[in-house]
C-alpha cells in the first residue's frame, strides 16, 4: 500500500463476521415453503422484484428483509398464506437481529496487530440499532476508535467520512468483501482498498468488474497484514 | 436561557413536522379491523406487549412498527389473519416511509431567524434511511450544519454529542416534544432544554414528571424565539 496511511477502515458484515449466510438460510427455507406455489423462476422473480423495491424504500438490514420475505410469501400464495406461517417468517427475522456473532478467521489477530500502529474505524451499512447490537455482541468494539453506520456506501459517503476526519483520500485504506460498497467507491474518491471476497454475496451487492485497477485483492483477512505492516 | 449558547439542537418528529399522528391513524385502522377478534382491553394489551418487545430488539421507526402491527394482527386472530390483510398493513407501513412531510407552524420562520446567529443541529432517532429521507422530503435540510441520527436519545447519547462537537454541556440547547428523549436526559447532563408538548405522544415516549426543574416549557416553536434572541 502507499504511505502514509492514517486510517484503516473495515467493513463488518462478511468481512469481520458471518452475516449473509444467515440471510441465505432464511431465503432457502422460504423457497422450500413456497415451492408448492410456484416454479423456482417465479420465486426468483418475486424475490428480486420485491427486494429491489423495498431496499430502495427501507434500506438494508434485517427488518426490511423480513418485510420483503413476508411480501414474497403473500405474492406467491395470492394472499392465501396464513398468519401462522407469517409469524414463522417474523421469528426468523428476529433471529437475524440477535444471532450470536461468529468472528471470521484471523480477526482478533489482525486487529491486535494493527491497533498499536493505526487508527481503526468500522464502516457498516444497515439499521442503526441492529449494527450497534452486532458490534456489541462481537466483543471487538474496543479496537475501533470510530464507528460509522451509514445508509449507503457510495462515493458521497466516503467523501463525507474523509472530510469529517480531516485526512487525504489516499491516507484511507478500506478493507471489505463488497466490490460495490467497500472497494469501487473508495478507489473512485482516491482512497486505497483491499478486497477480500466472501463465499456468498447478497444479490444487491453483486457487480460485474473486469479490472483490478486501484485495489488489492487477497484471500483472507490475515493476508492484509504483510500489506499494512511491511 | 443562559449564555453563551453554541449549539441549538432540534428534535425532528413532532417538533418540526407531524409524525406521530400518522402512526396513530394506522393503529386506529388496525383496531377497527381487529375489533371483531377481541375486546379493546385485549387489543391494548397485545399492542403494548408486542411493541415493547419489538422496540427493544428493532429500535424505533416505521419498519419495526409495521412488523409489530402484523404480529398484533396474527396474535389477536390466532394466526387466522390472511396474507391479503397483512399486505394492507405493509402498504400502510410503506406510507409511513414516504408520506409528504408537513412542517409544523412557524418552522421556517424560526429556523430563518436563528441561523444567522447560531449553529443548528438536528438530533433524531429511528432508522437511518427513513430519517434521512424525511429530512430530504422536508426541504429544510440546509438549515442544519449537523445531523445526528441515533438509535436512542439518552444521557450517554447527549454526552457523546457534546464531546464530539467540543462544547460545554450548558452551551447546548435542545428543543423537542418528548420529555423522555429530548428534555430530561439533556438536563441531566447539564444542558439547556425547551419543551414544546405536541398533542399526541407515542406510548413509549410517555413519562410521569412533576417538576419543571432545569427546562423551559413553551406552547409553540415560535415561542422559542424570545428565549433565544433576547
Amino acid at each position: 500500500m502507499q504511505n502514509p496511511i492514517k486510517l484503516i477502515a473495515f467493513d463488518a458484515d462478511d468481512t469481520l463476521w458471518a452475516n449473509q449466510p444467515l440471510f441465505d438460510d432464511i431465503e432457502a427455507e422460504l423457497r422450500q415453503f413456497l415451492s408448492q406455489y410456484g416454479t423456482p423462476d417465479e420465486l426468483d422473480e418475486a424475490l428480486r422484484t420485491v427486494q429491489a423495491e423495498n431496499i430502495a424504500l427501507m434500506g438494508y438490514g434485517a427488518k426490511g428483509f423480513t418485510l420483503s420475505m413476508i411480501e414474497v410469501a403473500i405474492k406467491l400464495t395470492n394472499g392465501q398464506v396464513t398468519g401462522t406461517a407469517i409469524q414463522q417468517i417474523i421469528e426468523q427475522g428476529k433471529h437475524l437481529l440477535r444471532f450470536p456473532i461468529e468472528l471470521l478467521d484471523g480477526v482478533d489477530e489482525v486487529l491486535d496487530a494493527l491497533t498499536p500502529q493505526y487508527t481503526l474505524m468500522l464502516i457498516t451499512k444497515g439499521d442503526l440499532l441492529d449494527q450497534e447490537s452486532k458490534l456489541a455482541r462481537s466483543g471487538i468494539g474496543s479496537y475501533f476508535t470510530h464507528v460509522e453506520i451509514v445508509s449507503e456506501k457510495n462515493e458521497a459517503t466516503y467523501r463525507k467520512i474523509i472530510d469529517r476526519y480531516g485526512i487525504e483520500p489516499a491516507e484511507l485504506v478500506m478493507i471489505g468483501n463488497s466490490l460495490k460498497s467497500d472497494i469501487l467507491p473508495v478507489v473512485a474518491v482516491g482512497g486505497q482498498a483491499i478486497y477480500i471476497p466472501y463465499h456468498t454475496t447478497a444479490l444487491h451487492e453483486r457487480v460485474e468488474t473486469s479490472t483490478h485497477d486501484g485495489y488489492t485483492q487477497v484471500d483472507s483477512l490475515r493476508d492484509c497484514l504483510p500489506l499494512l505492516l511491511p
